[in-house]
């Protein structure tokens, strides 16, 4: 099984792949994507147009989001990045690809042990679980990469060796 | 010079084309998408898909939305909306047609001449000063009517005859 997790924003959007091998997960991609544009409609055009190959040469049986609410702290990030959420959402769609979205606190738990982890901890477990990287990921592929782990576990995937 | 005005909304975005014909305002078209599908990444590619001829067809000069924070006050609507304004965003950028937003006040004053105006009353307004107009729109299509009217007044459009 493989999934993309897909951490939306407006200045950086990480995405990270992850297969389910024989018990162990895998890292199939992992980056940051950077749109840019003259205005906001131009950088979500560029968003679509940078997410589009990666979605497809991927080929996941889901993409994993972090909830629509988790930023509510923050309206005017949440806003914008709603923007953002939309156009991964509606590029899933068009290649009939499922959403499934998690609460920041299912994904801590699911990668760090605890909902209260914080982002290096985060981060460090996700470094330590997976194979095939090759190097550490910034904070938004390393997000991605969680909410993909997130998915997988919540799908039943029992990490480590496998009979 | 025309202009489309666009009210963006997951379960409504109202939609209303206006052009400047020798100092006169004419409704093109008006009308209220109501997307459906399975889940938000569905509805969002259903709002593209009914977006994209409508925007094709009246062929604007530009794209009209109300600003992005006006709905400040609701934060789970705003973040929701976002999604659906982001839509309609990445299609008017795919067909080259510039986006500007309008503060809600700023509507108001163009229509009903005040930015305390009510609902009713500014859609009270866009029907009297609008030709072309078959029948009273519903409320998403009068919104959008107004953000298109704003535009055109905001580029010095002057109502009324002109020699």
């Amino acid at each position: 099984m493989r999934v993309l997790g897909v951490d939306p924003g407006l200045v950086a959007t990480g995405y990270g792949a992850v297969e389910e091998r024989g018990g162990r997960l895998q890292v199939v991609g992992v980056g940051t994507l950077r749109p840019t544009g003259a205005d906001l409609a131009d950088r979500l055009l560029a968003l679509q147009e940078m997410f589009r190959p990666i979605l497809a040469a991927t080929a996941p049986e889901a993409v994993a989001l972090e909830e629509l609410y988790s930023h509510y702290q923050h309206p005017r990030t949440a806003i914008l990045m709603g923007h953002a959420r939309g156009v991964i959402c509606l590029e899933a769609a068009r290649q009939g690809v499922p959403v499934l979205d998690y609460s920041a606190s299912e994904v801590k738990r699911a990668v760090a042990g605890t909902g209260r982890a914080t982002k290096e901890q985060v981060g460090a477990m996700v470094a330590a679980q997976l194979g095939g990287l090759a190097s550490a990921p910034d904070e938004h592929g390393s997000d991605a990469l969680a909410l993909a782990v997130c998915h997988l576990c919540r799908h039943r995937i029992t990490l480590g060796a496998r009979r």
